[in-house]
């Protein structure tokens, strides 16, 4: 029976403990947060948890095995690495730190005291992602072109990170996770609404080393929610609808043969949907739950994460770069693959 | 009664044909087209038409007043300088040519024989964009913060012009009759998926002098066709979804508080929808009968067309600028005041 | 070469004359209506074309074979008859009559003199339509449970015709052609919002000998236009979604096993949606075209049309028996073999 | 501090008790389930609940002073009136019994006892529900001229209840409490596509005493979930799409002029939208966490549920009503003052 203890009960904290409340092989031991008011909600819905204000009070908790890190960004670190230092297992917020330096030296860390890191990209675990992967992998789609994310709505403005940091965030995971293709570059645009505010809203384009182009148009201040990727291939294209209460995934036969015969493309008016369209069935289970059995079971056989510290500093690497890109108006920032290698 | 003649009869033609013969105090004299496939349907639909298969007869025919080219970008320039020259008025596709130059020099020539030259920038004639400017105009949104645009779905590959020009094209008249303000600079990413095509997928920022900010994603290459434009206002936002049967626009009555405490906006998570929702009833006119009546008024009152041939310029500047950062990788390119001044 | 005339230019009569306009081997002799302003409309767009302000005097035009009937259903009858009398082909609006009784008689007029009687059920030369028929009869779905329709939208009051007979027509036919299972009873409730207008709301539902079941929801008072039909069975389920651009059809590969043991149904809670779903790609030609040519081309070989005067007085008698329900607030009314065979 | 104990832990029972366990002055004493996995998970995620094999031993239990009955229909009326003898306030899932007969004791015994009665209508509480009521309330609308009602998906076939029970038992408790005019017949078809199997498709009409009537659709075998409503007035007019995330409520002002001159309405041609839509914001509270809270109000201060057994008891009228009439095929049942008055 793994003892966990969540630190952090504010916006996905909650969603966190039910979780390890629900998952097998583990117990939710402890519930950390400074206000007590998020503690005694937290008092009246699990009784048993133990209530801390303060997450140095949880490393010192002995039935603790494992921490799960739900705290601002800027906290990510510190937190962290104390408790991979103290021996416990971390699941961590995404993104992983502020920093990639900070993401490489949880990762040795983890690395070198045999323990789990786990950073929480959700989506990763979502079974439209899943579907994805597997599709891609199979090569449905043909050669990779692009892929390209729509993700908006008016949104919490944070005071620590911008756009990028809180919405790209789960594209560069999805990409690099889906496409298996390192980026050599990134450009990024953005601009901030509110005097003295992070970008609320920003442009990204990413390029791949297998050619594939990635493009992400994040927002805070969109008056609709939209969560929509275009995925497309040289043999038929996905657009991902996360939005879509049951059809998420659809896949349409449809693309342009780039070995054809140019007149041929010429002569005939491609119409805006030439092929049938299918949309596979789903699993229905909740990824977050996924994830928490996930990070239990890689404490158990010792398993690397499928989003491992090593993924979660890839994503750290490009949101550094896109930050940097964006000061320079769309300058491109190449990822050296020595950096990429991490 | 003035008399028009129609030159090339292929995607679009047929439907400026249909418009003007239902328009009032003109009436079709003539249709050109190389092809006799096309000349037969024209004799079908409109046996009264005389039929030229090269455009100098038509120039040649006294009974023209007035002439509309529907012809490829490439002979846009020769066409309709050999009209104006001939005392035509005339009617141009969009974009109005290739080079900015050529496009000076036809609103030069139009304008020292004071005959009309108006550009085929149908949307500007739609009862949804009228209704958006008409919003903008009185200020309902507040402050412009920015116009985000998707244009995209499995279209034609052109051979003379990449999709920038194709399809970016609607956008850069749109948001410069719609927001009144004069670019500063564009940045531009695409790429070609097809061996030696032009590109046919692209990402562009486009900077106005008030501070909004415009982006657009178009494609030829998508799964799906969407057509949908997002404008962000301080006070209000509008979603412009063009492919909505009955409610084209909407407009939500949120934005955020610029002037408001950075800590408030912090404090509370705002939610992605926190105001009413409102969508106006459009006219249900059609934008290219709108169009063929306005040309022939502009002809008889000697008035200047909302679509000039400045505006057509403005765009044509808009596209150079943006096919030279596509090939700079992003680099952004000044549009000088000078230059915009043309 | 055909010659035809159109009687009535009102709200269908256009696009009658445009698509014959454009379909082979005929020519419009002529175009009826009473309105001199829809005469003029026709003289600017159809300049070769004459012109009549009563339909003998088309009748009397020896270039006249054909006519096509686009008047109020209560001068159907009348016209059609001294038509196929005076030996002309006859293309009629829906619906054929206003009773069964007359319906009979142009059946047998057309039938005793050779002559082709075709009903403009538009809707069956539709390809989501075509496509159904195809998939029922290849019996990919099955068992058919049922045909549910919701054909609604703020529509204009009729004065003499109630909504059964305006948009319900649609159903009748359409089910009978896809189904191809008479109907055995008929049961409808309905209601007139305006004082002295015919029912404007009304609801179906039709037995068929098969023992589907049929239901329509009809309203022109309804603040929404759908266009909606779910046909079940044991197998797969479509959905025809009219108002979709590019997914009309999708069929979903999930129905409920009868066969299969209770206690398993009961079992195990069935999530809404279980299986792939699957939009086949459609045809994009225009019905009311392909109409056109058949009748022409029914004409020329004297095979009978698809939408028969037969099944054009099936209708009649199911729009009959329906009205007859309705006077009786849902009691249902027997359609007798003897009726149904005709 | 009122102690609750739910009964019954299958589909609907973990919302119930995660609710009453986040809701004030209340705390969620005892869970009652005959399986040992439900009481397992229980144990899981509630510890500090007892667990109870038998709905029996939590009405021993002195700490219980109000029990919430979550278990077949075919036993609420059983444990129900058990627990208000014990002089235990009840929550009943709804419907709220198998017979009106049932209901009315039920109401009688609470009220004797002056207990707290109330049925589980949810979406009473909803706050779509909660602004029609509003919207009708004030006028908006005009005279209610129809409650149209789509409420269909893939569902459980339950062993016990037809699909009238399961699903327009929804409806009927909503039109009852927002259009506020009692039933005066109910008129129903329904067809059981699995043998020996209760009726899993149904349409119902119902005639109000204010003119206005009520259709609806439902179904267990359908091939997507739709839940949308109609309710259309001589002024304005309701859609309430209760899948749509954001605006679940859109009010068209459009209606047509019962007053108005007949020869006007048929004059033109009425579009299918020809006025504004607004869609107010809604609040996002969840409806079973209000209806828990309102419960242990009621039980507080003594008031009268918004879903009390009286209404409860009325739903059941017409459910027995609807049933009646589907076994003979559709002949309306008469719901006389009598009864009605209850």
């Amino acid at each position: 029976m793994i003892g966990v203890a969540i630190i952090g009960y504010g916006y996905w904290g909650p969603n966190l403990v039910r979780c390890f409340a629900e998952t097998d092989d583990c117990r939710v031991v402890a519930v950390v947060d400074q206000s007590p008011t998020a503690l005694a909600s937290v008092a009246k819905r699990h009784p048993q948890a133990r209530l801390y204000a303060d997450w140095r009070e949880a490393l010192a908790d002995p039935e603790v095995d494992a921490v799960v890190v739900a705290t601002p960004v800027s906290s990510h670190y510190e937190i962290s690495l104390a408790a991979l230092q103290s021996g416990r297992h971390v699941l961590v917020e995404k993104p992983l730190t502020e920093t990639a330096a900070q993401a490489r030296h949880l990762v040795e860390e983890a690395e070198a005291r045999d323990l789990t890191l786990l950073v929480d990209h959700t989506f990763i675990y979502s079974p439209a992602v899943t579907k994805m992967k597997e599709l891609i992998g199979s090569d449905d789609l043909g050669q990779i072109y692009y892929y390209d994310s729509t993700r908006i709505n008016l949104g919490l403005f944070q005071r620590d990170v911008n756009v990028i940091w809180d919405l790209a965030v789960h594209d560069l995971a999805i990409l690099h996770h889906v496409l298996e293709s390192p980026p050599t570059a990134i450009s990024a645009n953005g601009v901030s609404h509110v005097q003295g505010a992070p970008e609320n809203m920003a442009h990204l384009t990413v390029y791949l080393e297998n050619g594939a182009v990635a493009h992400l148009n994040v927002n805070w201040l969109a008056p609709v929610k939209v969560r929509q990727v275009l995925i497309g291939g040289s043999r038929k294209m996905i657009v991902w609808n996360d939005l879509e209460p049951s059809e998420k995934i659809r896949v349409y036969d449809k693309g342009v043969s780039v070995t054809g015969d140019l007149e041929e493309i010429y002569a005939s008016r491609v119409s805006y949907r030439s092929g049938d369209m299918w949309a596979p069935r789903l699993a229905t289970t909740e990824p977050l739950l996924t994830e928490a059995a996930h990070f239990i079971d890689c404490i158990q056989t010792r398993a690397t994460p499928i989003t491992s510290g090593r993924l979660g500093l890839q994503v750290v690497e490009m949101l550094e770069a896109a930050t940097r890109s964006m000061k320079m108006r769309g300058h491109p920032v190449e990822l050296s693959p020595q950096r990429r290698a991490s």
